[in-house]
C-alpha cells in the first residue's frame, strides 16, 4: 500500500509541495491529503495588497486548482481545521469530525499577523476580533476591505514600517488613497536599514505622497466611524492620526499551536533539523513560515547563526521542493537512501527590495556599521580575515544614498535608495559573492545621467531575475523564445514572477527584448 | 617736496608694497623708507619648511634685492628695530638711535609664532627663549636647524595639526626623517575639516609615513639631548614622545606691540578700516598679517562677519597692491581723489590645500554640517533663501572622502581627501561661485580610473592657478608662449608660484603643454 502523506495548511508552500508530489501520487507511490482552513485553495498571499489596491485579480493570485488536484487523486479538504494530532495513532482529527491517517505529516501552517496590543483591539492571537475598518491584510476578504477604501479615496493608516507595510502604503497612495505610515523607530524598516538610508527612505516615501509618522507609539484605536468603525489611531503623546481604514502590518508569527498541542519542540517556529524533520519525531516535518530550522546538535555552526523563519516565500518553496524529493525517497522504503540526499543548502540572507513609481530601495545583509566605526569594522577581523570596509554615497537632497559594506571586497551588506541600477548591480554582486571594483564609486555611474555601463549586468543570463522562485534571466528568455509573450505565460512556464511580483517589470523587459531581437 | 612713506617690517607683504611704489619713487613723487628687523631683505617665509627639508635654496626664497632697491633710492634699513612711534612728530625712533620722519606710516610687521605654554619653554611672546632642538620654523636660521635634522634622518616631532605643521611633517617624512605630528583634537586641521574628512586625512598622513598622535595634550618638553637639547615632548597622560627636534607649529599671532605702544586701536591685529587706515589716524596704515580689517562703523555687515587676519600671503599681497595705489593718489594731494578709489573687495574664504606624494587634500568654507543635520541644514534658510545641501562620498579604506556643502547648488564648503582632480574642480567651482551638476556624483568621476572628464576644467584659461598671487592659467600660458621655460622664469614674469608654492606642479604642466603644443 502507498505511503500516506498529510499536509496541514494549503498556502503557497503547501501548494508547491503538492505540485512536486503529484508524479509520485499519479504513480500510486504515495497518497496525499491536504487540509486548508480557508475555503479557497492556495493563493499568492504576498500579492494580497496588490489585490487590495486593484492591481491584480483573485484569479491571478491562484496557486492551485482544487478540482484538478482532486481529479489527480489528491484528498483536498477545504474550510476545515485540524483539531489535534494523535501522534500515537498517526492520525489528525479534523473540525468536521473526520480524521486522516498519516505515515508522514507535514506542517505547512504558515504564520498569522501579529495583532498589536492596542486599546480597542482584541490581541488574542488565536482569535483576534478586529473592529470594522481595521484589517491585518492577510486574506482575500482583507484585500476587499482595502480595495473599497482605495477606490473611495479614503484615508488609510498603515501601522508598521516593515517592507510589507511600505509596499501597501506606496501602492495605496499611488492608487489615490491618502496614506500615513505609522512606525515606532527613527525611520522605517527598523534595523534592516542604516540611519542614513532610513532617513533618505523616509524622505522618498514622503515625496511619493506617503505621510510618515516616525517615533510614534500607538496606544489604541478610536472607533467613532460609521457602524462603530475605525476613526483614528491614538498615540502615547495624546495625539491621534485620523483615518478611515487601519491596516495592521506589524509582522507575522509562526502558527505553531497545533504542533505545541501534540508535544513537538518549538522555538519561534516548529523546530526541525536539516532534513526539515521535527526533533525526535521521524514521521512529522515542517516547512515554510511555521518551520524553524535549528538542529538538535549544539555544535552546528549553521544553526548557531540561523535567524528563524524568514517570512519570505522563496525559502519555503525551496524547502517544499527538497522535501518532496525526500518524501518520495522515504516512500521507496529505505531511510538510508533518503538520507543520502544532500540537505538543503543554507539560505543566503534575504534581499529586501521596494519598488514604486519614484521609489527604489534595496537592502541586504548587515548595514549597521558606519565608515568611522573603527571598533565595529575591525571586529571579527582575526586570523587573517580582512576587516569590514564601508563606502558610502549620501546625497539626501536628491533622494540618493548607497552604502556598500564589504569584507575582502565582497559585499556583506548593502543599502541603496533612489539608485535603481546601482541597486540592481549591488544585489547581484551580493548574491554571487562577487568582488567589487576597488574604486567603489564606479558603481554610482550606473545611475548617472548617461547610464552607460548598466547594460552589462542585466544581460548576464545567469543572473537571478525572480528571487522568490529562483529563476534566471536566461530561463525567462528561453520561455519567451519558446512562445511565452506575457508575464502570466512566463510565470506558468517557469514559475518566475509567482512570488512577490517585484520582478514583473524585468520579465516584461526580457519578453520585449526577445521580440525586438526577433523582429530585427 | 615728495611725500615720505615709512614701512615698518620687510616681509613678503612689505616687499610687494615697495615694488608697487617704485614707479612713484622713481618719479620723485614719494620718498620710501623700509625697516626690517632681520638682516635679510624680504624672503618667502611660506617656503621656510621647504628650505628646511632641502627642497629649495635661500636664493630662490628671496623676494627683494636690497642693493637694487637702494640704487632706486629706497632707504633700506636692515637688522634694526623700531623702538617707538612718535605720532605727534610723525616720526619713528629706531634701535640704532636714528629716526625717520613719515607722512604716511605703514605697519607690515606680520606675525610671530605662538609659543605654547609648556614646562621647559619660555612662552614670553616678546622674547621667547627656546632650548636647543626646539624651533618655531619661522626664519632662515630655523630652516637650517630643520635641514640638519632631516639630513641626519633624525626624529622630528611637530606640535600642531594645522596646515603648516602638516606640510612640514609630510615634507620632512618624505625626505627621510621620522616624523610625529602631535595635536590636541580628534583629527588634524581642527575645525577647518569635518569629522569624516579629518579621519581620512589622519589615515592618509599615516600612510605617507607620518605618525599622528591626536587628542594629545602636551605639558612640557624634556631636554636630555646632547648639549641640553630637546629629547621628548611630555603629554598630560604621563607618556612622552621621543625625538631629536621639536617643531612648534601652533599658529601665529599678529605683531602689534609697537602699534599698541603708540596708542592705536587693536583687536587680534591692528584695527584698520576698508582703506587699511588705522582707526582715527589718517597717517597710519596696516597691511598683511598684523592688520585686522574692522571698520569703526558698527552697522557694517562685512566687518561683522570678518574673521581677522587670514595668515595667508595672498590677501596681504592684494592689500599691498591696493594700498600702493591709494598712497600714490594721496601723495598727489587730494584726499577726495584718493577716496574715490574703490576699496579692496572682501577676500573670499580661503582654500586650504595640502599636497604631497600620495596625499591630496583641499578644504574650504564651512564643512561642519552633516547630511542628516536637519536643524543645521535649514538654519538660515529664510525669505526664500535655499537650505544647505550636503553630498558626501566616503571610502575611508581607499583614502577617499568628498563632502560638498551647497546652497542653491553653489558650494559654501568643500572637503576632498585623496581625490586630486575632484578637489581641483571643486576648488574652482567654489572660487567662481559656479553651480554644481544636480548629480553631484559626476564630480567623483574625475578621479575614476578612466579620468575622462578632467581635462575640461584645467583647460579653462580663466581659472586661477596661483591663488596666492591670483594668476590665471591663461597668463601662465602666455608667459610660456613669451619664452618662459622654467617655473622660476614664469614666477619672475607673472609672480605665479611666488607664494606657497603649491601650484609649481601646475605651472610646470602648463609650460610642458605649451612646448608640446609648439612641437606638434
Amino acid at each position: 500500500m502507498s505511503e500516506q502523506i498529510v499536509i496541514v495548511g494549503f498556502g503557497p508552500v503547501a501548494a508547491r509541495l503538492v505540485d512536486e508530489l503529484l508524479p509520485a501520487l499519479r504513480a500510486g507511490q504515495v497518497g496525499l491529503t491536504v487540509i486548508g482552513q480557508e475555503t479557497e485553495a492556495a493563493y499568492n498571499r504576498v500579492l494580497v495588497a496588490d489585490l487590495g489596491v486593484g492591481r491584480t485579480t483573485p484569479e491571478a493570485l491562484a496557486l492551485a486548482d482544487a478540482a484538478a488536484l482532486v481529479a489527480d487523486g489528491v484528498d483536498v479538504r477545504l474550510g476545515v481545521k485540524v483539531r489535534r494530532v494523535d501522534r500515537a495513532r498517526q492520525s489528525v482529527i479534523l473540525s468536521d469530525g473526520t480524521s486522516a491517517h498519516y505515515d508522514r505529516l507535514v506542517f505547512a501552517t504558515g504564520s498569522r499577523p501579529v495583532i498589536p496590543n492596542l486599546t480597542g483591539l482584541n490581541p488574542d492571537p488565536a482569535a483576534p476580533v478586529l473592529p470594522p475598518g481595521v484589517t491585518a491584510l492577510r486574506d482575500l476578504r482583507d484585500a476587499e476591505v482595502l480595495r473599497r477604501a482605495v477606490a473611495g479615496r479614503k484615508r488609510v493608516v498603515v501601522l508598521g514600517g516593515g517592507v510589507l507595510g511600505l509596499e501597501t502604503a506606496l501602492a495605496a497612495a499611488e492608487e489615490g488613497a491618502t496614506v500615513t505610515v505609522v512606525h515606532n523607530g527613527p525611520h522605517p524598516l527598523g534595523r534592516n536599514i542604516d540611519r542614513g538610508g532610513g532617513a533618505v527612505l523616509a524622505a522618498s516615501l514622503r515625496s511619493c505622497g506617503v505621510r510618515v509618522a516616525g517615533n510614534a507609539r500607538s496606544t489604541g484605536v478610536e472607533h467613532n466611524g460609521p457602524d462603530g468603525g475605525f476613526s483614528a489611531l491614538l498615540l502615547d503623546d495624546g495625539s491621534a492620526i485620523d483615518g478611515d481604514l487601519l491596516v495592521l502590518s506589524c509582522g507575522v508569527r509562526p502558527r505553531i499551536e497545533l504542533a505545541e498541542g501534540c508535544g513537538l519542540s518549538t522555538g519561534a517556529g516548529i523546530l526541525v533539523d536539516h532534513r526539515l524533520r521535527a526533533h525526535h519525531e521521524p514521521h512529522i516535518f515542517a516547512i515554510g513560515d511555521c518551520a524553524e530550522v535549528r538542529c538538535p546538535d549544539p555544535a552546528c555552526t549553521e544553526c548557531r547563526t540561523a535567524r528563524g523563519p524568514s517570512g519570505l516565500v522563496g525559502p519555503g518553496w525551496r524547502q517544499a521542493e527538497w522535501l518532496a524529493e525526500y518524501l518520495v525517497l522515504l516512500s521507496e522504503g529505505s531511510v538510508e537512501d533518503a538520507d543520502s540526499l544532500p540537505p538543503l543548502p543554507q539560505e543566503k540572507p534575504g534581499v529586501i527590495v521596494l519598488k514604486a513609481r519614484g521609489m527604489n530601495m534595496a537592502v541586504a545583509g548587515d548595514n549597521s556599521a558606519e565608515p568611522w566605526d573603527e571598533e565595529v569594522l575591525t571586529a571579527g577581523a582575526v586570523n587573517g580575515r580582512p576587516r569590514l570596509q564601508i563606502a558610502q554615497w549620501a546625497d539626501p537632497e536628491h533622494g540618493r544614498y548607497v552604502k556598500m559594506t564589504t569584507r575582502g571586497g565582497v559585499l556583506e551588506g548593502l543599502v541603496s535608495v533612489g539608485m535603481p541600477r546601482t541597486a540592481g548591480e549591488l544585489v547581484q554582486l551580493f548574491e554571487r559573492g562577487a568582488e567589487l571594483p576597488a574604486d567603489r564609486s564606479l558603481l554610482l555611474r550606473l545611475d548617472g545621467p548617461d547610464q552607460l555601463a548598466s547594460a552589462g549586468a542585466s544581460n548576464d543570463p545567469e543572473s537571478t531575475v525572480c528571487r522568490c522562485a529562483g529563476v534566471s534571466g536566461g530561463k525567462i528568455a528561453d520561455a519567451a523564445a519558446g512562445g511565452c509573450s506575457t508575464v502570466a505565460e512566463v510565470s506558468a512556464a517557469t514559475r518566475a514572477g509567482t512570488g512577490c511580483g517585484g520582478c514583473h517589470e524585468d520579465i516584461r523587459g526580457l519578453i520585449e527584448k526577445h521580440f525586438q531581437g526577433a523582429a530585427a
